[in-house]
Parts: C-alpha cells; sequence; structure tokens
C-alpha cells in the first residue's frame, strides 16, 4: 500500500478546498458578515495546516499505485473534504452541532442536496455560496478537477486511470482521448462550458447574480441545494422551464458532449443509454401528468410541474416545484422508481445509472434465452460494442450490494419510529444522492428530526452512493488495508 | 415444441386435481352441504371432460423433450390447475366472483395464503379443506407428485430433470439419488412423513380432527390459509409453539432430511444454507423482542409472538398470532426483509430463498476481492464444492428480474390508490407467496379491496414467485412458443 502517494494527494486536494473557500470568505466580507468571514478564515487556517502536516509526512511517495490505491485514496479524500469543509457552518454559527454540519456538508459534496437548515433566510450568504458551490464541485468530482488542472509529478497513465475509474459515476469509464489526463480536461472543461451557459439563461431571465450563480452551481452538480426556503416554487415559469431543460442536460454521459464537438451526431443519435434516459423521462412525464392532471386543471402547469419534477428526480438533483409528497401513490411510485435508476453514467447525477440498468436489463434478456436454448454463446453488446463479460458481473454485483447497503440502513433508520415511506425514502434519496424523499423525509420538511445514528448512516449512504459504494465500502474491510 | 407431451401431461395433472376433490367432496356430503358437494361433483365433471380432451388430442406424443419445454409445461399447467379448480367456490357462492375465486385458488396453490374472503365462518367445511389442501398440495408442487408417483410411459431421465427442475424452488436442484425419478420419491416421502408427523402433534394438543388436517395443510405447504377469522390467535400456545416449529422445519431444504435418514449428520449441521437460515431467524427473533417487549410486557409471551412471526414470514407461511402492523417500524422492517429472503431452496417456503442470498453475499465478495486484486482468480464454493459460473450468472439475473417485476407490479397496484406500504408489501407479498402485508394489506385485512387489474397483477406474481419466475416469464415471450 503506498501510503504516502494517498498522504500527498490528500495534501493536494485539501489545498484546493482551502482556495475555493476564498470566493465564500470574500462575499461574507464584502456583505459584511463579520462571523461568516471570520469563521471562514479560522477554516482555511486549520485546513492548509492539515494539508502541510500531510504533505511533510508524504515525503518520498513511491510510485506504485494500484486500484486499491486508487479507491482507498477517493475515499479518504471526500471524508477528509467533508469533516473538514463543514467547519465554516459550525464556528459561524450557521448549524452549530457539528453532526449536522457534516450532514450537510456530505450532502453537498455528493450533490445529494438534503438540509438539515429549517431556515435558510436567517444563513449568511457565504455560508449559502459555499454549500451550493459544495453541489458544483462535487457534481464532477474534485479529484477529476486535480487530475485535469494541477500537474502531479511522478504520476503515470495507471495512476489517473485509478482515480478516474474510483471517482466517476457509471459501470466503466471510457477513455474519451488517448491519455487519461485529458479525458479528465475534455470532462471538466464541458463541465464549465456547459454552466457558463446555464447561468447566462438564468440571468436573462432576470435573476439576481448571486442567486443566479448559486442556482448554476446545484443544477450543474444535479445538487439541489436551494438558496430560498421554498426551493423552485418561487422562480417564474422561465426559470423553472430553464432549470427543467440543464437538469437534464447535466443528467447526460458527458461523452455525448464531446462527440457533438467532433460532430460526431450519429453516435449520439444511437446511444442506447442516452435513448433509454431519454425514453424514460418522457414516459415518466407523460404518465404524471395523466395521473395529477386533475390536481392542476391545465396541461401547461401539469406538464411544467410533472417535467420539473421528473427531471430533478432522474437527475438527482431535488429541486422542487410542487410538493409532491401529496400526489397520488401511482405519481409517487414512478418517482421512487426514478430516484433508484437515476441519471446517466459520466454525468454528474447519482443513482444506479441507466447505463447499469441497461446492462442488467440485456444480461436478463440474455439469461433467459439461455434458459430456453442452453447451447447457444450470445455476447452482450452495448453501442454495437462487445461488453466485457467481468463487467457483466461486476454490474450483478454491483446492483446486490446496492440493495444489501439499502436494506442495512433501512433496519437502522426505521429505529427512529418514523413510517416505513419515511425510513425507506429517505435512504433511497441518501444512496441516490437525490435530496427530497416522502412522508416526513418529503419535500417540505428537512432531516434535522432524524436521530445521530440515522444521521450517520445517511452520511455513509450519500458517500457511498455519489462514490459508486466501493471505495467507501473498502474503507470498512480491514484486509483492504494492509499492506503488500 | 412437444405440444402433444406437453398435452398429455397437462390431462395428467388435470385427472389428479379431480381425484384429489374427491375428499373435499366427501366432506361437504356428509356434512350435509348440499350445495357445496353438488358444485364439487359439476367441477369434476368439467375438469376430467376437460383432461379427456386434451389426452385425446395429445395422442402419439414424441420423446424428445428439453429445458424450454419443461418451463412452458410447469408454467401451463399450474395456470390449468388454478384456473379449474377455482370452479367450486365459484359454483357453491363461496366466492361468486371468478377473478375473485381465482385469486383465492392462486393464492392456495402458491401456498400465498392471501384471501379475498372476509368471513370464514359461513364458507362451507367441503370448500375450506380444498382450499387448505391447494396449500399441501401446491407446496411440493403437483409435477414432482406426478414424478414420484404416477408412471408415464416414455419418460426419460433428462425429462424427468426438466420438470423438476422447472417447478423445484432454488438456485439449483441436485439429484439426491442417481436417478431424478427416486429424488422426487425421496422428496415427497419425506414431506408426507413430516406432515404426519406435525398432526399428530397438532392431535395431541387437543384439536378437533378437521381443525388439525386443514392446519396441517397449511403449515406443510407453507401457505397460511387459516380456518378462522382469527388466523391463529385464538389457538392455545401449545398449538402456537408446535406450529412455529414446523413451519420452521418445512422451511429447510428437504435433501436435509434425506442426509439425516442417511445419518450423514456433519454434513446437514454443516450445511451453509441451514446455518444462514437459522442464524437470521435466531437474529431477527432476537431483535424483534427487544424491540417490541414494551407491547406484551412479559419475556414468555414476547417470544412466542415474535417467534411464530418471524417463522412464519422467513417460510413465507402467513398465520399470525398478533396483529404485526401495529409493531414498531424497525420490527415491521425485519419482517419485510424476511419476506424478501424467505425460506430455504428445496423447501415448500417461497422467496428469494436464503440458498440464492449465499450465493450473492459470496459472488459479491469474490467481486470486492477482485477489485482489491484484479489478477486473482478465485472459485466461488458452498459447502465445499465449487459452483458452475453459470449459476451465479443465472442468480444474478434472477435477483434482477425478481426486483424488476415487483417494480413493475408496485406501479401496478399503486394506480388502486393505497398507501405506499400497502401497495408495495402487498405485492412483495404475493411475489414471495407470504399472505399478509402491511398496511391496508395487514394481517388484519384482506385483499378484497383491490381492483380488477391489481388482483390480476398480483394472481401472477403469486404463479412467478412460487415457479420462480421463468416457466411464467416464458408464457409471455411469444420465441418461447415458437416451433424448432
Amino acid at each position: 500500500m503506498n501510503y504516502k502517494m494517498m498522504g500527498r494527494l490528500d495534501a493536494l486536494i485539501l489545498a484546493v478546498e482551502a482556495v475555493f473557500m476564498l470566493p465564500a470568505f470574500l462575499i461574507s466580507l464584502f456583505r459584511g458578515e463579520q462571523g461568516a468571514a471570520q469563521s471562514f478564515l479560522v477554516s482555511m487556517g486549520i485546513i492548509l495546516a492539515i494539508a502541510g502536516i500531510l504533505a511533510l509526512l508524504s515525503r518520498n511517495a513511491k510510485r506504485d499505485f494500484y486500484a486499491r490505491e486508487g479507491l482507498i485514496c477517493v475515499g479518504t479524500s471526500w471524508l477528509l473534504m467533508s469533516l473538514l469543509g463543514c467547519l465554516p457552518l459550525v464556528f459561524s454559527g450557521a448549524v452549530p452541532n457539528y453532526i449536522d454540519a457534516l450532514f450537510e456538508m456530505v450532502s453537498g459534496f455528493t450533490t445529494t442536496g438534503s438540509s438539515i437548515i429549517p431556515d435558510l433566510d436567517v444563513i449568511p450568504k457565504g455560508i449559502i455560496y459555499w454549500r451550493s458551490f459544495s453541489n458544483w464541485l462535487g457534481g464532477m468530482g474534485v479529484l477529476v478537477f486535480l487530475l485535469a488542472i494541477v500537474p502531479v509529478s511522478g504520476r503515470s497513465e495507471g495512476f489517473t486511470m485509478h482515480l478516474l475509474r474510483a471517482e466517476s459515476p457509471g459501470p466503466d469509464v471510457g477513455k474519451l482521448v488517448p491519455r487519461m489526463r485529458e479525458t479528465a480536461a475534455v470532462l471538466y472543461l464541458s463541465y464549465l462550458a456547459l454552466s457558463v451557459i446555464n447561468l447566462i439563461f438564468l440571468l436573462v431571465g432576470g435573476m439576481p447574480v448571486f442567486d443566479a450563480v448559486c442556482t448554476m452551481f446545484s443544477t450543474a452538480g444535479t445538487g439541489g441545494f436551494g438558496i430560498y426556503n421554498d426551493s423552485f416554487a418561487g422562480f417564474s415559469p422561465y426559470i423553472q422551464i430553464v432549470t427543467t431543460v440543464f437538469m437534464l442536460l447535466f443528467g447526460i454521459n458527458f461523452s455525448c458532449y464531446y462527440l457533438i464537438l467532433l460532430r460526431k451526431f450519429r453516435s449520439v443519435f444511437r446511444d442506447e443509454e442516452l435513448r433509454l434516459y431519454v425514453g424514460i423521462v418522457i414516459a415518466s412525464i407523460l404518465l404524471i401528468a395523466w395521473n395529477v392532471y386533475s390536481l392542476y386543471g391545465n396541461l401547461a402547469d401539469t406538464l411544467r410541474h410533472s417535467a420539473f419534477q421528473v427531471s430533478s428526480i432522474i437527475t438527482t438533483t431535488g429541486f422542487m416545484t410542487t410538493d409532491f409528497d401529496l400526489w397520488p401513490t401511482f405519481s409517487k411510485a414512478i418517482l421512487l422508481f426514478l430516484m433508484a435508476i437515476g441519471a446517466c453514467a459520466g454525468s454528474t447525477g447519482g443513482g444506479l445509472k441507466c447505463a447499469r440498468l441497461l446492462l442488467l436489463m440485456k444480461s436478463l434478456r440474455r439469461n433467459v434465452s439461455q434458459i430456453l436454448r442452453p447451447k447457444k454463446v450470445k455476447v452482450i453488446r452495448v453501442n454495437d460494442k462487445a461488453i466485457d463479460e467481468r463487467i457483466i458481473a461486476n454490474t450483478g454485483a454491483y446492483f446486490f450490494v446496492y440493495v444489501a447497503i439499502m436494506v442495512v440502513s433501512f433496519f437502522i433508520v426505521s429505529l427512529d419510529g418514523f413510517s416505513i415511506t419515511t425510513s425507506f425514502s429517505a435512504v433511497l434519496s441518501a444512496l441516490n444522492n437525490i435530496g427530497p424523499g416522502l412522508d416526513a423525509a418529503g419535500p417540505t420538511c428537512n432531516f434535522s428530526e432524524f436521530g445521530i445514528a440515522s444521521k450517520l448512516v445517511l452520511i455513509v449512504d450519500m458517500l457511498a452512493g455519489r462514490l459508486e459504494i466501493f471505495p467507501i465500502l473498502v474503507l470498512f474491510l480491514p484486509h483492504a488495508w494492509k499492506r503488500g
């Protein structure tokens, strides 16, 4: 185990985090939020000090770096970032309880968007900015950022690949361009470009700059931290429609945007995952619109609310324009299903991912035909490419561990005595980085009512969901930490 | 496709069904239940007539018989048995609506035990007997019975194997003895012997003969049709404890009993599935007892209720001594988990089966260690035997299709507008052949309130659950029916 290389990376990530805190500090400073400004300053000091110590301890790192190191490094760095990133919330008194602040921060970085803050109106703007920015940073992943931007000496192609694989969502991370580092750069540039376009659309709609920036952060990261207590209900239909479209765009595999830049429109149009995603979105919007039509009475409002909610849930953003907990059971059932599926692989969205659903459906079809005709050998293809049997086996295992974590978490959260729907949807929402659940975890409620044990479980679930389980799972396995 | 051989088998099965109706007819006759007796007589006539026509149409059957034929044959025979077996319920006026009667009969044969009859006290005893007997017959499977007892000319080893595989629960049906036919006989004899012992224990407890026979039927088949409106709540603690033990015994893989007869105690003791099953049962009993202690106030009652309910749910029987819908959320969460897991493979219980859970857990462990050390090749072993990779892949696919059927059924049932817990637990209960769910599908309620679409979906789910999905799934696949 190459502890030193991991220490070096963690030090770098913490330094990046401290630098990213600077705008939040400046916002608080210029808005005259004394307490918040001071707490950002102190937090930056603490984070930089810890980064310095880590860097000192991990001089002369060896170069060998394997899948195991990649997984553990991603797990520890996200944990560290959250443990320290929530300090300003505690120091400023916005969220005085440390566990609550950690919950809020993990919810931010993992792009979940569940909040334990009962009233956003009394929170300093610097803190609001930092929360929303955590959605944006967590969306694409801080390690991807690091790999794309910061030169790390002594890193090999394998090093970059293992880190990128461990942090990026989806069953398989393809190389867009021959070198992994350039892949990371292409991903981040697309992310940046799309974010800027989103911001422009919001500004055109007359949104104040601060609101627009924060809203863009949470939309782009598909995080869902609101800046007002009623989330999106108070915004104009224009803003709601713009956000509906951009949530869906950020839920698409970013390699599609790269293909568009290369003018390979055919490949994009034929992408099987994209087709499945679009198909699910359209079917869900129509089914829910049919089911809730009587609540709104006119087609335009019905479609707007239905489309916004479907986009918000399938991309695991978690914004809302209406209290969908009041919708009929059928619509809620569809939303629960969308919560579990999630967006496309290689996007900023969470969940199981459409790519995995596609693989599972294809392996099921093969299975049925093998039961009928046992002697036929069939290869599973996605977009005309044969898929490695190991990825198929991994996808099956992933699906099972995903359900297993859900069951165990559900047990622990159910000890709080909330209804089954509350407990189950809270876990589903955390594990898929959505934000709101149903019932007492519904859109108009927040998570402050849960007990400490439940909050800790939900924190682990959010991290496991964002990092696709294994980087967090290995942290709990003693033999993963062994040398050699 | 060998349609003629399938027709011959279906004819035989219907004839067996008509013969098994005879005791029910006699009971109604001697109890002076004129209407019921007549309806049994008419039903037997209709069933035998249809069997005769099928037999006539399928003379000169060829001998070739493959996995595909086995699956479809099992699917169609269970469907036919249910479609015709419910006729006495309709004719006698006990359940005048045909869809309701079909629901009740499918619930019986699949050993689910969900009922749409609001008041059992007004139902003729002959009908009560027939319902309970359907639990017993469905428990081990009518085709296994046929294979064990009735000589079918021109049947090969492969023929027997394909049928036994398609009807018997579990990821892999091992041969207990070299010839498949003898395996079927061993299974049925164990089933019969254990049933008789159960009956004796009930009679010793002072239960009237009719009640004891019917209760034994539903216990042995892990079906759960009660004979009184309050299920087991009115029975003495002795009867409750005896039933707790026997439900658990009928949930064990029957090959264990065969090993005990051969005095191979060590193999039984070391059986990994059995250990998992016993472990889950003990842990669940203790956790629930701890959680509900305050409701009962003394340890004996708490443990009795907890043990009864855990046994009833994990073996998918569905009897109850207390309204567990009133238990705290944590206990209900555990029961929901037990509903999904179910009993051991090769038992009369339903659900996913402990053997599958074991395989999924082992393949997950392998997966994690492969992610950490990609170059190591590992074989999965159960009871020290290496497991064929194809069975592991099938188990993964089974788990996925199981969840997929649950999701689709949940959508349709949720259209009835019951709560999410009601809709979800009703589907879970049907698919795992348990009986009661939670909330409005809970132990004190019954399924008559659901709409026609929901009832049909639940009927398909019950059949899919009992036959482990594929024999029912292939009935919906057009290309499975093609010749060649």
